[in-house]
């Protein structure tokens, strides 16, 4: 059970660079930072627009002379007051991700990024070099792998209960781009903008959600790949709207994702589905208190959050906020990560080696492994849909 | 769009009778009121062990000298502070809520307090009098009525959509009681004692809960009723663990409630169906996101939380924290009702009436009809499962 | 595995009264005898139009001179022939089935008759008697109580794989009525008639399907129920479109039954639900090849039909025509039935008792206990939906 | 609505070769061709072992002198008869299929076989030309294509109910091979034998029913194609147990294909979700009464099957035999290609061109294009899961 209880006697300063008004990105950090009294939101570069980020975070509780105009001036004066932050997150769009990441760990600062991390791999690697001098916590933001029941997925494929992984299918593929809708949408145009989003749009947007829980539940490493990627709106190339990708995994496993913004009518359809040799675990994300184990031979099973039968979580890390059958969502995925990173950030501080051995989040390898098959996937897209070695 | 801005000033000082260590539904009020920053959790009589009570507040962030032995105290010592709270929240066994109700009000305060409001009618009765003279909110926590599509239901049915309601069909039937779990669950036990939990045990604890949707969404008033109870576990006599009612409406609508802790299996099985003359509304609180409208003659339709084509929410009090496709939860209806809540609390405060009158929270009459119908319901078991008025 | 080698030497003759030109059900029979090569239809008064129904006959392959304008000509002139017919089946108005029936009997003839079996439980027991005498098949046709999943459930239940029954929720609730259709649709009106349906509608129509099923399932006795009923259609009163049973089964289990025409916007809703002590099932008629079952404390189960898990059935009967995963449906439930009474019907020629014995198909006692459920229904309703007596 | 009154003076004189005792796909035949008395069934050469062949036939009522040792016999022999059969079925390992359809057609029968029709493109072609020439109908059998809401796909399709089609996702993908089941099983282990079951097990066994169907639905024709296979159970290689294609169509749409016998747990997942610019369609064989509509930016539509809503079927071969709400299944879809094979037949018999020209079936060229697709993916992985050209 979640125990309320847990907190720090001084909560982590915290502050953010982007997710201004209307991010819904940033509200999705700060609502997942502060649910647990872990962190204490204090400073903030919110906006492009200082004005208006200056408005904004004083709406939401900032001091005055803690709302920046930009991130070099947050990281800078911070650093010269006693209650400084300790951590920042980054919401920004994915190609000022590397220098913003880069300055923070300098600045001595805790990071957490939105992913993807970097538009390219070299950076990111730069940036787990970094944090590793640095010795601070270096995490990406794959807000979906909080579920208790992505957890417990992992927990059974770990413990052998569906046999060695052949197959692994995943998808995210919504509808909300079917037309041309960033004509009127900024939120959506640099996305599907190469300068701003790097190589890809909705492998990148998208793609990376499932693939990063296929690594987190099986741990199986991609060997090579092949991407076949459109633009079903035609402005939209060289970025794609819809891809599909299939991979090799080390081992023999295979798999398939299936990303897409053009899927007229679907809402989500981030599903990821893990086929073992005796059984098959399936998990979707717009219901995500049900995990489907279906093992050969015998009827299916439904099994369902907050429910004793489920393995056992970390201790002081469980996802379970209430019993069984209540239906939890989205923003505790990212309370029960934020939970996580707060007790990294801590172990950091107190330089506590062993609890940080044992502790998992979504931290920069993940990162890492998702810029990496992005990256593969367009050039695998651009050479006619061949198949690339993944590294 | 929910608006995150959306704060006061000074939050609303906040405290707790009730809700103890171990108690979910404590931290659920907990959990709820601070999503927005509306409240401020200051103050707590939360455990009948004051040692316990004060180290488990002091673990939450209180100050010592404002974890109480007990309510009465708390009342009187924070009455004296100029910071003291202005508003409380009762989670205590039911037998209790009306004399701590009843104090909080003549203490100034504006509650908000778990159903049943009260054992008896009288007692619900005479607290709403209180409140009205006390110029206080009275509130009553029905958690499940915060979701985006209930309120997107009680909007169909008002403008018409299904056109004149015919039948109502309400459960909430789990099975985590087809044992006498009691006798280890002291959590459990008092709810199936009638000194401390009243005339009913689970169509109080959850069948009042569909029946507060019903009416929240059609606005029909229950005219008699029929109920049949039974305790399958012998030793939970004469509180029943299963029981059905039979509804007759105002007006000529019919319906049945299913409520019970002996459903093997289940998890909650909270659904309401409202059948209309020209099409059906269908919700189940495990899957809380989807409303199903079925019109008689056309393709049934899922519709999905965070979008468009749904109805307006009342302005500034939309219950959308995220786009569609992203689950939401039982955590977000709770927080979207202590928003209402603060709302409600902040013109009470200002003498704003006028936003009063158009302004929804679950109040006291839900809670009366709530306790109502869980009088009628023993009376009709009691003679016999005959038929009984309501009033 | 379903057995297609089983046949008889003479396919059993068969003929038919009612069911003629336009009638779903008059087709269901047709197909349902004829599938498994067992019946022969050879003869036919199928219209009170007897042109009409001689030339429908005809372009269903019977000969001219075997289509009959009524029924007594049938079975006086089929008993004259040496090729006379052996079996008959009656799908004719509900107020007909009692003569038609007793006269069948009368003439030698095996019967299968359309539920509800008479109007009048007297009736229904005059013609067991008769039966009884003639020493022949008195069947009464509920076309759903030949899915494998029902069986299946019934075995489970005997076998004690989910306790002592404490709950059965039933219903069958469409809304292809839910407007006054009956205007322009002869076959809906007749239903509607008290004269011609007897003392009910929908609960006759409809809800006598899961209550059989109920019984088959679980094997409890009704001890009393109470009936509310409505006629949301006026014109329909005094029959009822729409119906909520409560019923005491002997031994302390206790259920209930929606009965609806008028619930708009749904297929058939025909569900049933079996809460035992330690586990429940479910069924859906509108996905029959899927039975859940809930164990409590452990995850739900998804039964497949055709799956080597399943108990297995009575040798010679098995309801299983393919391999699990592909859909069978109602029309599979109807052959079986009718496969039953092939092979009941065998016996009975044959004499062997012992076989019949240990053979279920849907007898008389099913449709007299039907019988009873409505007319006590009917009673219940019209005292003002007060308890009575099932017996 | 069906009409049941649709047949034949004299019904088709039929016979099968292969389908013997044991076989499912043997009985789905002759429960098929004989639903609704079209098809007469007078010979077999069923079994490769005569004697056995010979009793099972006869108990399947076939005259003990037309039940043929081997299919050449029965040729020669129905072709002296006058009452000789019209048509013949053929349910024999793939590899055989050619030399018995060439030989069906030379002796002037109308054929029906079992996909794939044959092992080599050219042979399929071959024996089109042959069918044109004899002037007699050639069908293979794709059992899945005679569900109404297959047909309800194509229509909205056609008629730009889902606006241009881009992205297809097909699956068949069950687990019932997961170990190494043929090992005890013959009927399976001819499926992974090359030189009987031809370059491909799962992809030709399940892959072509959802090819073939997206193809009815979509008209679309594949340009290019790349399929990554695996022997997950190593002592199938050549042939794959696994496979994943992806489709280049022309015109610029794209599509995926899983399909796969170790898909632990799995059913079937026989699913096709067709992605338009407008809306998606998405249809699933185990749920075959349900057909998913989705507008982009509207709630998702369930279409049932029977229901007024849907778009007209082509009079006289409706495939609706019942009423909306009633489960049909795989055998309704079976005797509904059935009929249509009836009327072809008719047609071709009476020299009707004209109603042939407007009527469909699963025709020769389906055939070709599922051999088709099995020959580009053996041919693609084979050189490394490369893209090569359908044609």
């Amino acid at each position: 059970m979640f125990n309320e209880e847990m907190h720090f006697e001084s909560p982590i300063r915290w502050g953010m660079v982007g997710g201004g008004r209307g991010s819904e990105i940033g509200y999705s950090h700060r609502a997942a930072a502060q649910r647990d009294r872990l962190f204490s939101f204090v400073a903030g570069a919110l906006d492009l627009n200082a004005e208006r980020g200056k408005e904004f975070g004083m709406n939401l509780g900032l001091a005055a002379d803690r709302c920046y105009p930009d991130y070099k001036t947050m990281f800078a004066e911070e650093a010269k007051r006693e209650d400084g932050i300790q951590a920042v997150s980054i919401a920004t769009p994915n190609s000022t991700h590397a220098e913003i990441a880069k300055a923070a760990l300098e600045a001595g600062l805790h990071v957490v990024c939105e992913k993807p991390v970097t538009v390219h791999v070299e950076e990111a690697l730069e940036l787990k070099t970094l944090a590793e001098k640095q010795n601070k916590m270096l995490a990406v933001m794959y807000g979906y792998c909080g579920f208790q029941m992505v957890h417990q997925a992992r927990e059974m494929v770990q413990r052998g209960d569906i046999g060695a992984v052949r197959v692994i299918q995943m998808s995210f593929a919504h509808g909300f781009h079917n037309t041309e809708v960033e004509k009127d949408n900024p939120g959506a145009k640099w996305r599907m903008n190469p300068e701003v989003s790097g190589p890809s749009f909705i492998i990148g947007d998208c793609g990376t959600h499932p693939f990063y829980m296929a690594g987190l539940i099986t741990g199986l490493k991609v060997k090579s790949l092949m991407c076949s990627r459109q633009s079903f709106i035609e402005s939209r190339a060289p970025l794609e709207d819809n891809a599909h990708v299939v991979f090799n995994f080390e081992g023999g496993a295979v798999g398939t994702l299936w990303a897409s913004a053009i899927n007229s009518g679907s809402m989500h359809q981030q599903k990821i589905r893990i086929v073992g040799e005796k059984a098959s675990l399936e998990w979707w994300d717009e219901y995500p208190n049900q995990l489907r184990y279906e093992v050969q031979g015998e009827p299916a099973r439904i099994l369902e959050r907050g429910m004793p039968y489920l393995h056992n979580d970390s201790p002081g890390v469980s996802a379970n906020r209430q019993g069984g059958g209540h239906a939890e969502g989205f923003f505790e995925s990212w309370a029960n990560i934020y939970h996580r990173y707060a007790l990294a950030i801590d172990a950091f501080e107190r330089g506590d080696t062993q609890f940080l051995e044992g502790h998992w989040y979504p931290n920069i390898d993940g990162g890492i492994d998702g810029v990496k098959m992005v990256n593969a996937c367009a050039r695998s897209a651009d050479q006619g849909a061949v198949w690339v070695d993944y590294d």
